[in-house]
């Protein structure tokens, strides 16, 4: 079936101390965006990447596609004002039928592993979230103070979620709520049941200077 | 105030597909375990630490003593079949009064500026219980299936738990109970309210081999 990547790169990079935003810093000489990209392009031949930017990072996400692998199979569009608002611009750019990720920009190292069973699950029934287990002990913060939260009942999760076209485009015709924190949230408000996948402990954010270190020393591994 | 360190290192490594215990495993030419005892002693010159090791690895634990820069402020005893009852050894050669740090031997990253802060709130509070924000979406699984979980009200949870002497050896009087997953869930059950405190990111548990690769270069940072 026909797929498309719908990769979100909406941070202003605040975090990492730097004025360049985080999926614009480069991993290994390569921006982070472009690892990203890469990773899709080349996890199935007829795959083709949207990339969404904000307004003011079009030229550099039009130099990444230059870059890439095939630009042939690379789109740039203007992201909105929430992750949510973003997304819903590169679902415009898809067609029907087909299967959809939705991914992070910044998690620069998704394997086409994990790409490929997210496609073989949501091919399946519908959905793919990827998600991993939490390996820290988790407090609760409640109106009394904080509780301990049985680790075992929690998953982190990541993306690439992935969709049948039918199920997120449908779902993405909700009005914008702020419980949209991630599209799961929004097939599930859509009435869809979502189903879990096995993510990867690797499949990280860069959020952090630190993050860019270890992601340096995971990709010479 | 005395200061102990009870150092719990009962892990047996199965999940670093490697035949040494991880806390054993070398990191920059040492062993992850010494960095951990070195962050604890050189904290404080009047810092012990007391080192709780499997019955098994008593003669490894030994060694990384005699590695040590202070091994006069080094003991080892061997751990029990929990880690209740592995901290409960620990403490039995503590005296009161004093400010008790238990902490997981494979959190090796622990800086000096974590360990004095969390004693500076344990003589003012009682207790110090490190945490971070999650930096992932979560979800947690019920009987229904999952559903997503505000992660703003999430902390991970760190060592070094701190306690008061007085608060810390009152808990551990409570026969075992499979609910106390940390220090911090024994004290809550012995009556004590638990304070949290600041954690650091880079204060990581190594427990897969990427960890081990991380930790290196954050040291080299």
């Amino acid at each position: 079936m026909k797929k498309f990547a719908v990769i979100v790169a909406g941070g202003s990079g605040t975090r990492m101390g730097s004025r360049v935003p985080k999926q614009f810093l480069l991993l290994n000489g390569q921006p982070v965006l472009l690892h990203t990209v890469e990773a899709f392009l080349s996890a199935y031949p007829d795959m083709e990447v949207i990339l969404v930017l904000p307004p003011a990072y079009i030229e550099e996400g039009t130099e990444i596609v230059r870059q890439s692998s095939d630009p042939g199979r690379v789109l740039v569009t203007a992201g909105g004002e929430t992750r949510f608002h973003s997304v819903k611009k590169g679902l415009s750019l898809t067609t029907h039928p087909s299967i959809i990720f939705v991914h992070d920009g910044v998690r620069c190292l998704v394997t086409q592993k994990l790409i490929r069973s997210c496609y073989d699950q949501a091919v399946e029934k519908g959905s793919a979230i990827p998600c991993i287990a939490v390996p820290d002990s988790i407090r609760i913060i409640n109106d009394e103070g904080h509780k301990p939260i049985d680790r075992e009942k929690l998953r982190a999760i990541q993306t690439p979620q992935t969709f049948q076209s039918e199920i997120l485009l449908k779902s993405f015709e909700l009005p914008y709520n702020e419980s949209f924190t991630d599209e799961a949230t929004v097939a599930e408000a859509a009435g869809y049941e979502v189903f879990l996948a096995t993510g990867e402990k690797e499949n990280i954010k860069i959020t952090v200077p630190s993050d860019l270190i270890i992601a340096e020393q995971l990709l010479q591994k």
